[in-house]
Order: C-alpha cells, then sequence, then structure tokens
C-alpha cells in the first residue's frame, strides 16, 4: 500500500461528510435537525476552551471506535493548534481506558494526524 | 466524490452477503445454522406486524453501530414498504438513544434509503 | 431472594429517576436541558405510533444493556398497552440481535414486567 | 464493608438467575427457548474442551464487561477446575483487551473467585 | 428514597475499590500489574494538565457507561479543582456523543459531584 | 464481487498493519510503547497454551466486532495450527455470546480463514 492510498482517508472522510450531512439535513426531521444543532454547540467555547473540548470528542471517538467521528475531531483538533504532545497523550488516554481493541483506531488516527501536520490542506488540495 | 461511487455501497453489501452467507452456512456447525434460522424465525409475522418487526432491527443495529445491518433491515424495510417518514421517526430515535456517535452510520443509511427509493433494484440492477 | 426482593426494582428505579431528574434540570446547563427536550419529543405520536415508538426504545434499550432504560420504555409499553405477545416479540428480536449478554437484562426485563400487570401502581402503591 | 456483604454478591447472583430463568422460559416464545438451548450447546465438549469453552465465555463476559455473566462463566469455570493461573491468564487477556474500563469487573472477578476457592458451596450453603 | 441512601454511592464505591484492588494486585500477574501501573503513568503531568486528563477520562468512562469509572474520575476531578461549570460541560459532551442511554450514569454523575461538592470527606467522613 | 476482491483483505490489513505500527511506535510515547509490549506479553505460553490464548483473543475480538483484530488472531491461530473445527467453535460461541450483531464479522472471518487455509502466504505472496 502507497502512501498515496493512505492519505486520502481523511480527505475522502471530509467531502463525504459533507455531502451526507445535506443530505441528512434535508430528509431529517425537526428532532435530527435539533440534535445536529446541539452537537454544534457543545464544543463551542465556555468554561473549558474550545481545543480542551475537541480532545473530549477526540478520546470520547477512540473509546467508542469510531473513525469517522476520530477523523472529524482530528481536523478540528489541528485547526485549533493541538500540539503533537497534546494529542499523544489523549490518544494515550484512549488506548488505556478502551484496550488493544481500539489499536487498528489509534494506528489510523497517527496517520491521519501525520497528514494534517504536513500540511495537506483538506479544503483547497 | 460522485454519486455513482456512494450509490455502490448497498448493492455492493448485498452480493457480498449472499456469498459470504453461502461460505459460513457450509463451514458453520450445527450451532450457528441454528442461529442463522432463529435470526430468520424472530422477524416473521406474530402480535408485531413484519414492518414493525423490521423496524425494529433497524434501530437495533443503528444503535449498534453496524452498518451491514443497517443495509440490511433498510432492504426489509423498503420491501415492507415502510415510508419516508416511519423511516425518518425510527432512525432519530436511534440517534438521540445512541448520540452522534451514530452519524456516520445516520449519514450512510439516509444515502443508501435515498439509493432503494429511486428505484435502483438490488437484484436485476 | 423473596418476590419482596424483586418487587422493589422498578419502584426504586421510579422514584431515584424522578428526584436525580430534578438535579440535572437544576445544575445541567443548556445544552444538558435542550437533549432532555430532545429525548421527549422523539417519542411522541407522529407516522408511527407512541406505542411502536416506546418498543423502539425498548429493544435499543436491551441490545445497549441498559436496565434504567429498558424499565424505563416498559413503564411506557404499559402505559401504551403493549400486550404480552407484543412484548415478548420485541425482547426476542434485542436477544437475537444483541447475543446472550442480554440474558441478565432480558431476566430483569421479564420480572419488572411482570410487576408492572401484576397491577402494582408505580405512582400510588 | 465487611466480607459477609462481599461474599454474597455470587450466592445471590445464583439464586437469582435460577428464579428468573424460570420466568423467562415460562414467559418467553419459541424463539427465546430456542436460544437458551442454543446457548448451552455451544458450550458442550467438541474439538475444544469444555474448560476452554467456558475460559473463552468467561473473557468475552470480561471484555463486554457484565458482571451476571463473569459470575456464571467463574461458576463454570471453578467446576472444570480451571487452575488459578489459567484464570489469572485468562483475565490478563481481557484486561488487555478491553482495557482499564474492565477493572471494576476485573476486581469483582478476582473477588467472587476467591470465594468459589475458599469452598463456599453455592448450592448447599 | 432519602438523600442518605443516595449519598453513600461514591463513598461505598472507594472503600470497596481500595479493598479489591489489593486483591487484584495480590494475585495477579505480572501483566494485570503492568496495567495497573500504566493506567496511573497516563494521567500523569505533561503536555496536558493533570486536570484535563481527568475530564478525559471522566468523558471517556461516561460515553462507556461504567459507574465506578465515572464516581473514581469524579473524585479526582473534585481534587484537581475542576469547577462546576468544567465538570458541566464535560458530562455535557459525553451525553451529546453518547446519546441518552448515558443517562442514568450522568444522573449518578450529578448526584455524586452534589455529595462531593457539599464537603462530605471520602477518606475521613 | 470476485473471489480475488475478497481474498485481499486479509493480506491488505497485514501490509497496513505493519505500516501503520512503526508509525505508532516512532509518535508514540512511553504509555503507548509500553501498553504495545504489554499487548505482546499476555498471549505468551503460560498455564494456557499460546494457541488457547489466540483463542481467547480472537473471541474477544469478534464479540467487540473489530475485523482487524478478528484478521490478527486469525493469522495467529493458523500459525499455531488451530484445525477448522477448533476454530469453527470458537465462532459460534462468539456468535451465541455477541448476537447477530457479529454476523458481519462472522462472515468475514471465515472468508479470511478460508484463505488462510487455502495456503495464501500473508509474508511472500
Amino acid at each position: 500500500m502507497s502512501d498515496h492510498e493512505h492519505s486520502g482517508d481523511i480527505k475522502k472522510f471530509w467531502e463525504e461528510r459533507g455531502q451526507l450531512n445535506e443530505l441528512v439535513l434535508q430528509k431529517g426531521g425537526l428532532g435530527i435537525k435539533r440534535f445536529f444543532s446541539l452537537d454544534h454547540q457543545v464544543y463551542q467555547e465556555g468554561a473549558l476552551s474550545v481545543k480542551t473540548k475537541e480532545l473530549l470528542g477526540l478520546v470520547a471517538s477512540l473509546v467508542l471506535r469510531c473513525d469517522d467521528c476520530i477523523y472529524y475531531h482530528l481536523i478540528r483538533c489541528h485547526e485549533e493548534k493541538v500540539s503533537d504532545q497534546e494529542l499523544e497523550e489523549s490518544l494515550a488516554i484512549g488506548l488505556i481506558v478502551g484496550g488493544s481493541i481500539t489499536i487498528p483506531h489509534l494506528r489510523r488516527a497517527f496517520k491521519a494526524w501525520e497528514d494534517l501536520r504536513s500540511g495537506k490542506d483538506l479544503k483547497t488540495d
């Protein structure tokens, strides 16, 4: 498997997410729309910083083992200037809480983070 | 990502399911065969309609976050003439019970439902 | 263990739920309050009946293995005049989807249903 | 908390299990009865010994974090003469696979095993 | 249910945890001991503060729905001077990620936090 | 879908696993490295054979529904000369414990086992 094959994962996720979110909000009723709005609100600045909240979302996604959710929070963590070490410490906590069953997701998380850090711009690339 | 790439997901699932179920029933022992039979029986008409039972299977699959199981029950819901609104209300319950971690599956469920509703025949297409 | 010890489970749950929900709504912020409201709305009458929606909530709770959630939906199913056979068929689907790991919850669900059906009134008993 | 309070857990589980299984088989339909039968059959002697199968059931129960299921398989492991070291190695695998979230169950598993090994007879005590 | 019955939950957890951890470390082999040590290390000060790490552990515990793990991290959060609002925002994220199935744990978390904040000392009370 | 498309799954997993594990160990801190080491140690020969331990890892992976983890333990089971019947009995236990939600993973497990048994060498093919 070439690097090229790997590096597309997070970009592919981002495009698919945008397209399908449109579909969900078009087809979904009031309950689903309100949930999506709420899902946005809880990550806003408060007593905790946006950065801390994104790390909370990331670790929750890792222990629940959802690649798409992990990719989303990695993108947001990157935007919020999370450092390599802050990310590593967060993933380490997720690994210990969730056990070896999280390792396949941990592998893909480190790869996606490397892609994000290497300057691949999701929006313009 | 083109619509074409998306639309193949549920069709691909259906073909793979057929092929591999054959393999499982060929290699599996009596316990596995009996489980598969039981898995068929519990969705048969009873005090509850087949349609209601398929919705139960769908919501269980959404909160447990299994795409293949969701696709299977969406195909069955489509065959049982579940309406768009009945489907939406069922998925909304799954989303509230299971939380934002189910959203990637919710997205793919709405896309697969759209494909099924747009007349793409899984068996003859 | 006497019947007396068993029969208190669902009543105890109901009392604790009332007290602690008050606390959550008093201490929780806007996000939590809105989620609680949404959690109420998705079970309202729509294209699907309230009864069907409560069965969806029940099966989701069984496969996710949450006793308190199961008890809540059993109480609501009882209020919505779900029959013994409708309940049994719903629990059977949950058991097949979720496997033997759900059996301890299945046991307590049948016991709680028996208590509800035997006329023990949660609110005045 | 006295030892007395602790030691009753597995005995209490065993009594409740017996009573409620009767209720489930009385109220449950054919699907549930067949599942219970199947759940018995897969642990019978085959290419794998009964002992190995009980260890498989134990580790599955630990990673899925179900105390009642863990207690059941501990009782069966004890009957099948599983040694302390065999048990410890199995639980260690469950802990590594499932992570720190399994620790509360691991604690209660070691306590229940100690009770079983100290000669407390579940059936006649 | 009186306040007295409620308030004992977190204290009871703490005592049981101490007793049973001793048993685990006495009976457990090298693998289990090393895991327990690792579980301690990942929450130490690093690029992220101890407080942030405890919030990560708390939210992971909430979405995985483990009361004992939630209680443990609440006690640690209290020691690390987490404010009411920081706690509420963390729990809100856990609720949105994990859905209504986490609500019973959310209720008990708010109750335990109230007990901790009201000055009940776990070690000397 | 041709056999060719299927047969590549386990080989693709193996290559990706090797590449990404290198990345994880390069970017991961001491906690992650120690966990990986521990994850290796618990499967070593002890009171239980390596073969039995791999079956424990396999069933844990099936009930937790992680394809990559299942593939890894299938490869190891194949190396440890697990027989077809031993494998089938282990998977049957996983299916009964975990329920129909595990079936998509069961299908892929039987397919991967067939590939391994048909002599496709992961390392030199």
